[in-house]
C-alpha cells in the first residue's frame, strides 16, 4: 500500500471500542453457534432499531450476508433485479448465481439507483415458463456509487414491488452511512420503508469482520438458520462476531463512525472543487467521492496515495473515506491533488 | 451453559496470544482480501510446515474451508467418499451437496476411519454414466470420534486413492490434535502423507475463528481464489484472520495448545477408569472421550456440567477438552462422575 | 446385444398403438410446449385416473420426471429419504443432488422397500441447523428390486410422513406394473394412498420415451411449469410426447402391457424353480426376477442372452420382461438356463 | 391456434421421412442409452459433416443440449458471454444459471450478433477473484433474430476467443438454416470455423424432438457422458431419437428442409415489400422475418393467423416459416397482410 489509502473503507482497521469488546468477550466458556449471551444481547440491540419481530442472523462477510438474504426470498426459477453496478452483480464472483441457481437481471441506472420504472421494465415475462420470474428487487443503500436512496425513493420501490408480488432486498454493507446521510435511524431503512430483508454491515463501519442479516417478513424466518448454515456463514465461536455489534450499537458508535466517514468525504469533495481538470461526477451522499481526473494526474497521485480507477474508459476514480480517516489525511490528499492537477493543467 | 463445559472444544475462548495478535494487527491501514503483510507472513509460516509450494488460503469457518477444498477437487458428477460420521456428511447442513452439486457417498466405519477396502467398496460404477464417479476420498484427522489415523493408515489410503485416480481431502478441523497425538509435525499430515488438499483449523486450537485451506496439487491452485470468493469465504479485513494464524504458528503455540487439550482428555479418560457403569468406548487419540453411561447418571451430571449425548440409543456421550481446560476442571468433573455413578450403581 | 434380451424393459421397442398415435399426431400444425389439443387430451385421461385436480406435466425421461417432482417438494437444506437401491440414489448420476442441491439420505432396506421405522431413523436432527432437514420420503412402486408396495404399506408410510411434516414422492417408472400386481387402478397409487407427487412412466410400458409428473398437492402446482422448464424437461413439439400417453391410456393399453410383462416374469420365475443352483431371491411382484446363479452359469448364458449381473459379490442377476416379451422367448430362456445349470451342477 | 401459423418453426410437425425412420427403428429389441446400432449410425453421419473426431451426444431438447455443452466448458466461477437476445439468456428459464451455477453476461447487440469488440468489453475483470471469469462466448447461428453470422464473422470471434483463453459455444437450434443461408456444409460451422462445442437442432428442421451436442475439443470429451446423464438428457430408448437424425442426414434432407424454410421466409419478406405501414426490420438471413406493423393491423391479422408480437413497444412482430410451410400459405398470408394494411393506411 502506498501512502494513505482512500481506496476503500475496508482498508481501515477496527475501532478501538470494537476491539475492546472482542477482548472482553473472551472471558470464560460460551455456547457456540450463537447460543451465547453476547449474541442474544447483540440481537436485542438490533431489534431496538429494526423492531421486536425482526429476525437477526449474524454472518461472516458481506457476500455471505447478501446471499443468505436472497436465498430466503427466491427459488431458482425466480430472478433478482438489481443495478448493473450492484455488488451482488459485479463483486461477488457469481456467488448469488451459484448458491441460488437464479438469474440476476441487471439494469443500467443513473447513480446506481433503481426506480419503479426500471424494475417494471426488467420484470417482463411474468407467467411465461420460458422466462425466469422476477421475484426480488435488490437495492443497496448507500449504493456502490456513493449515492443514497431517500426514504421516499425506497418507499416508491417497495410499494411498487409489493403491488407486483416482488420482495425487496437491501444490501446494507454501508447502511450506517446511508442512515447518517439521511438523518434517520437505521430502523427507518428497514420495515418502516417496506424492505423485506436487509443486511447491516459492521465491517466497513469499524468492525473486524461482522455482518447481520435482518429478516422482516415472518414467513421467511423459519428457513433462515438452515440457509445460513448451508451457506457456510455460521460462526462457531459466535460471541466474537456479535460482540462487535454490541460495541457498534452501544452509545451510537455506528452513527459516530458513519458521520465521521461521511464528513471526511464531503471535506474531500469540497476540497477538490475548482481544481483544474478534476470533476466530481456523482453527488456525494455517503463516504465515497467519484471524480474524473486526467490519467496522468491519477498516475502521479497513485505514487503517493492508494486509490482505484473505477472506469478506465472515462478516467473516473473512486475515493473512499472511513471512520478512521483523519482531516489531516484528507487535507494532505487535497493539497497534493491540487498541486499535481494544477501543474498538469499548466503544462498542456 | 451449565457449569464447566466438556461439550466441545469450541466452547472455549481464544488464547490470549491470539487475541494480542489481533489487537496488534489493528495498527493503521492495510490492503484487504489478503493482500496485506500479515497474511503473507501467515502463509509463509504455514509453508514452513507444509512446503514452499503449498498454496494457502484462509477461510472463515470449518464448513467453508471444507467446501472450498472439495469444490476444487470434484465436478458435480463426481462423488466424495467419506465416513458416515464425517462432519461434511452430518454437520454441515448439506453445504457440500449444495455447493458442489455432488453426491457424498457415506460409509459405515469403525471409529470414524476409512480404509482402502471401504473406499474400494464405495467406488463402484466407474465408467458408467448412470453413476456418480468416485473422485475424492475425504478423511478427518483427528476424526469426529476422537480417533487418530496413523501416518501409515493415511498413506495406505492416499496410495490406494492415487492408484485409482482418486484425490484425498483431509478435514483438519483438529489437525493440531492429530499431529500431537502422533508426535509429528503438521506438515507430515499433508503432502508427506500423500494428501492433496487439507484444512487446518485454528478455531478449535485457540483462535477466535480462522481456518486455512492448504492445496498441495499445483493443478488445483489457479481456481482457488475464485472458488473461495464464490464460496463466500473471502474475508474483507483479512489481516484479522491471518493474525490468528501468526500467533498460533509462533513459538509452536498450536502444538502447546493441542498437547494440553489432548493431555486433559487422557486425564479425564484415566480418571473415569474403573468408575462403575462408565465405559470409555473409543481409544482416546486426541481431545475427545467417548463413553457410555447410564442415562440417569448422564442426566444428573448434565445438571452441573455441559456436555452432549452422542447416541441416544446407546447412552454414549462425548466429552471434549480444549487448550483452556484446566486439570482442576477435569478433576472436579471426574470426582462428580465418580460420585454420581457410584451412587447410581449402589442404588440398583 | 446377444440373443433375446432380459436385460431391461427398456430394451423393448414401442407398442404399435403408441407408434400409430405418434404418426397420427403429426397431422398439420400445433402449438408447442403443451398448448396443443393432444396434450390436453392426455392430461384429461390421466386425470380420469388420478383425479380432476391432479396437475399433470409431461416430461422427457424418468430421471427428469423424478427430479422435477423432488424439486417441487424440497429446498436445498431439506433432504430426501430413499432406499439405498433407489434409482434416484444410484442410477441418475447425482442429478437430484445437482439440481436440488439437497442431500439424499439413503437407507438399507429389505427388498428395496422403506418402512415408517426406517424413515423415522433417517429423520434425526429435526430443528438442528447443522443437519439437513428431512422433508421428502421417496419410494418406488414397483421397486428397483422388482418388489411391490401394497396399498397398506404405502398408506403406512404416507400416514407416518404427513404426521411428521414430510411429503411423499413416488417414482412410478414402473407404476403400471405395480398397479397390475396389486389389482388396482393407477389412481389408487396416488392421492388415494396419500402420495403427494408421483411419476408415471410410459417408456417402459410401451412408449418411445414419455413420462408424466402428477402433482397432487395444490400448493405445489404454481411452481411446476417453471421447474419443468428450468429442469430442461419441456418438449417443444409436445404433441408427440402426449400422444404416447393417449395411446397407452386408451382401452387400458397400459394395463394390458403391464399384465403381460408381469405374467412373463412369473412364467420365468416358475420356469426356473427347481433348477439346480438357481435361487430366486426376491418375491416376483412385477416384471423383474432376481436370482442367484453360479458365475460360470451366468457367463455361459450371457453368450446367448442379454442380461445383467446385479451384484458381483453374490452372483445375483436381474432378468426383466416387458410388454413385448413372448412366452416363446421365456420358454427358450428357461430351457437354456436349465440345460446350462444342470450341466454345471453335474460337473461339480 | 388460429389459421395457419407463422408463429414458430416448432408449430410444424415432423417430416414424413423422419416419422418413417422412427417407425422402422421399432423393429425388435435394442440396447438402451445409445448403445444401439442406429445411434452409432447417426453419430457416424454427423461425423461425416463435423469430422471423425467429433464427439456426438444426442439430447432431448434444445435447452438441454445447450446446457450440456456449456456445462462442459465452464466452471461455476466462469461466465458465459452472450447476446441479450440469446435463447440461453431469455428463453430457458434460467436453466444455464441453475445447472452451471454460472453468470451469463448478456450484451446488447445489433441483430443478435456478438463481435470481438463486444466480447472484449464483456470480459473485464480477468484475474480478479471478485469477478466471475469470462470463459465461454456463446453465439447462435442462425440467431434468434433471424440473422446469420458469416463464416468470417464466426472466425473473427473464435480467433479472438482463443487468443484470450475463451471457448466458443454455438447454439445451432437452427444450424441447418444458417448453413443453407451461407451456402456451406454443416461442418464448416463447426471446427472449421473454430467453434469448440455446438448443438445441431433437428427438432425445428423436421424432427419430432431430437438435438445433438457436438464436442470438438478432445479435452472436453471424457466428462460428456456424465454431464448429459446428470443433466437429465440421456434417452432410455435412444434409437428413437437417433433415428430422426439418420433420416435428416440421409440424402441431405436437413438441407432440403432448411432451404425450403428459408425460401418461404424470403418469399414472405418479398411479398410484404411495399405494403403501406409494413417495414421489415432485420435482414432475412434464415427462416424468420421481423417486421414492424401498426398494432391494429397486427391485431386484425391475428384473428386469422397465428404469430407473435416480438416487441410490444415498437410493434415488431416475428414471422417464421418451416420445412412444412407451403407457398400457398405464404401467398395467402401476404395477400391478407396487404389487404388489412392497405385498408388501415387508407383509413388514417
Amino acid at each position: 500500500m502506498k501512502g494513505t489509502s482512500f481506496g476503500s473503507d475496508n482498508h481501515a482497521g477496527a475501532h478501538p471500542d470494537v476491539l475492546a469488546a472482542v477482548v472482553e468477550a473472551n472471558a470464560g466458556q460460551a455456547l457456540p453457534y450463537g447460543d451465547d449471551e453476547i449474541t442474544a444481547h447483540a440481537a436485542r440491540l438490533l431489534q431496538d432499531h429494526f423492531g421486536k419481530d425482526a429476525e437477526v442472523l449474524f454472518a461472516l462477510n458481506g457476500t455471505g450476508a447478501n446471499v443468505i438474504g436472497l436465498q430466503a426470498m427466491a427459488r431458482s426459477f425466480e430472478s433478482v433485479i438489481c443495478a448493473e453496478s450492484a455488488h451482488i452483480n459485479v463483486d461477488e464472483c457469481g456467488a448469488p448465481e451459484k448458491f441460488l441457481g437464479s438469474k440476476l437481471v441487471d439494469v443500467a441506472t443513473v447513480g446506481g439507483k433503481l426506480t419503479p420504472a426500471l424494475v417494471e421494465r426488467a420484470s417482463w415475462g411474468k407467467g411465461d415458463p420460458h422466462h425466469t420470474q422476477a421475484r426480488v428487487v435488490s437495492i443497496a443503500n448507500s449504493t456502490e456509487l456513493g449515492t443514497v436512496y431517500s426514504l421516499e425513493e425506497i418507499r416508491e420501490i417497495t410499494s411498487y414491488a409489493h403491488r407486483n408480488d416482488l420482495l425487496v432486498h437491501l444490501d446494507g454493507a454501508r447502511l450506517a452511512n446511508a442512515a447518517v446521510a439521511l438523518g434517520v435511524d437505521l430502523g427507518e431503512l428497514g420495515a418502516a420503508s417496506g424492505v423485506d430483508v436487509l443486511t447491516f454491515g459492521a465491517t466497513k463501519n469499524g468492525a473486524l469482520g461482522a455482518e447481520a442479516v435482518i429478516v422482516l417478513r415472518p414467513d421467511l424466518v423459519p428457513a433462515m438458520p438452515y440457509i445460513r448454515k448451508q451457506a457456510m456463514q455460521l460462526a462457531s465461536k459466535m460471541r466474537f462476531v456479535s460482540a462487535q455489534f454490541v460495541a457498534l450499537l452501544t452509545d451510537d458508535l455506528w452513527r459516530r463512525n458513519a458521520e465521521h466517514a461521511n464528513e471526511m468525504a464531503r471535506r474531500l469533495a469540497a476540497g477538490v472543487e475548482g481544481i483544474p481538470g478534476v470533476v466530481v461526477t456523482d453527488s456525494v451522499g455517503a463516504n465515497a467521492v467519484f471524480a474524473v481526473l486526467p490519467p496522468e494526474v491519477t498516475a502521479a497521485l497513485q505514487e503517493e496515495f492508494t486509490f482505484y480507477v473505477w472506469n478506465q474508459a472515462t478516467g473516473q476514480v473512486r475515493w473512499m473515506t472511513s471512520w478512521a480517516t483523519t482531516p489531516e489525511q484528507v487535507d494532505a490528499f487535497v493539497a497534493r491533488i491540487a498541486a499535481v492537477a494544477t501543474a498538469h493543467a499548466a503544462a498542456r
